[in-house]
């Protein structure tokens, strides 16, 4: 039991991810084995897929995902941190060529595991660290946010943005959610998010400006890059930050140099590898969110649970959009 | 004697600039009206003429420049800090349709004086806050820089760029010229510049590369945009900053997507605005500025002087791209 691991043997559509049973490997030095309980899935990982990732020293067959749930199995030498039977958490901070989790078994460093915060189910637990930690560093880490500023999502229906609402009204920020589907407005609403603009059907820039009274926001969180950088610019507010941190759109991004030079906008790059490589961010960014996951403060978004037999089912799904908030696979069951 | 000024009565090539003579006018509460001595030209300016400037408000005909050296020859209701007679130079923080300085007489705000420093000359006067404090934002105000960390400045041969690198190695960091020109490679060494690359003729990706052991720049300084900054994005360390502050290259500027997000870089438009409109900063940066004008420390690099009669082939000059320094125009002299 427990044997059966996704791996990938060329870049491709959803159907490349291949189940196959793989006997359990042991731990060495520093790392520990996991008996999987629920994993996260990121859009990352399905542009990974796709062959659209920077692949250094990738070989195949290679492993894939880092975001999990699961209870230790295994500890190699040197490991004291944890011990079997401990019920744990992956931060995503590790390479995915030996420890990508997606499976019923993983071997990751003890270095990314956090314990289960005992509010959460072991779906929940695989449905939080990329969302909040990616969230954090531009909201809390960076962000010199204060009660009332305007904070602006974009992909506000993804994990990270129901994530990063959240997250800026435990700030005390106006959250303005954008999303491109009508039909995401009332559960982004309840979500948190004080205002939606639905981009397909209404002006950005001018729901922006009357929302703000003219003053634009303070702070963007955008995944999606693309000529949509242009409008996000129009809206800032002087002085804004525009934080990418990914390239949803496939198109080519105009650099607003006008609005750029005029508002003195910076327009900031991002991954949580920012929070995830530095052990004293990551010190403070972990307890930061742990105490409010334990509080229920923040508590993430489950959009849909799938079984590990359908993985090819849940990356189609990723990448249809029509997600509102986390995709977990639940390994053993239906979820709880 | 004194009356002569220069008016633009339509955008477009550097023969709209009339020099006429007007009667001098009388200074209003707050103002100031200068015996003008001599005047910084700046490229803004060549580009304001062109009609490339949003013009908001502006009524033909308008006057133009914002800085330059003088003295006061009488003052509005309320000015108390300044007294005809004072030798001063103008920050330059005003509206151009009636505060131009282009001439030999102008009013300006009184909160836009600063004494001249004693060592300098009324044309090194005329040539110092501009660049000076375009440079101060980033490199002193914004940009955290540590001794040993790599500069690379671009249109290094401009007044701002000469300014730039002389404040940069005074901040103990080392500095990068960018220049298209192989004639003013040896200027720019004997400026300061560490390291001068000749953008036509050389990688520059593989020059700062080499230069920083592969660690790449830690802040760039860039008034072009335009193509040029996808080779800055890959010559950016992790982390690093590009601050955009004018637009030379009249072609679009590229988003360098990728190596924003791999490396965490921030793209930052500013203006000296940034500094003249906010009253605490630039008290902080005229009194770091101007204790190191008057100990030598700073030296404004000049690099041609023109009568008030030249004014057309001065902006000619501006616009040729061949000056290495700054542009002044000498209103009652040859200089000194």
């Amino acid at each position: 039991m427990g044997e059966r691991i996704v791996r990938l043997y060329e870049v491709g559509g959803p159907e490349v991810l291949r189940l196959e049973t793989v006997p359990r490997e042991a731990p060495r030095p520093g790392e520990v084995r996991l008996r999987v309980r629920a994993i996260g899935l990121n859009n990352s990982e399905a542009q990974y897929r796709r062959g659209e990732y920077p692949m250094r020293d990738t070989t195949f067959p290679t492993r894939l995902g880092r975001e999990c749930s699961g209870l230790v199995e295994a500890v190699g030498d040197d490991v004291r941190l944890v011990r079997p039977g401990d019920e744990v958490s992956t931060v995503p901070s590790f390479d995915i060529q030996r420890g990508g989790v997606y499976g019923e078994w993983a071997i990751v460093p003890a270095a990314a595991l956090v314990p289960m915060p005992a509010a959460l189910s072991y779906v929940e637990g695989a449905a939080v660290w990329q969302q909040y930690l990616t969230a954090y560093g531009p909201l809390v880490e960076h962000g010199a946010l204060r009660p009332g500023d305007c904070v602006l999502v974009t992909a506000a229906s993804s994990s990270v943005g129901r994530g990063a609402i959240q997250m800026a009204k435990l700030l005390g920020c106006e959250v303005v959610a954008v999303t491109r589907s009508p039909a995401k407005v009332e559960a982004l609403r309840s979500g948190g998010a004080d205002h939606v603009i639905v981009a397909s059907e209404e002006d950005l820039v001018s729901r922006v400006a009357a929302i703000t009274g003219g003053r634009g926001f303070r702070l963007a969180l955008d995944p999606v890059a693309g000529p949509g950088l242009a409008a996000l610019a129009q809206a800032a507010g002087t002085a804004a930050s525009i934080v990418e941190y990914g390239q949803l759109s496939r198109e080519p991004t105009p650099f607003p140099l006008l609005d750029v030079l005029r508002k003195g906008l910076a327009i900031r790059g991002y991954t949580l590898w920012e929070i995830t490589l530095d052990p004293a961010r990551l010190a403070r960014a972990v307890d930061w969110i742990g105490s409010r996951l334990a509080s229920g403060a923040l508590r993430p978004v489950i959009d849909r649970v799938f079984a590990l037999d359908q993985i090819v089912e849940a990356h189609r799904y990723i990448e249809s959009g029509r997600q509102n908030g986390k995709i977990v696979v639940d390994v053993e069951g239906a979820g709880r």
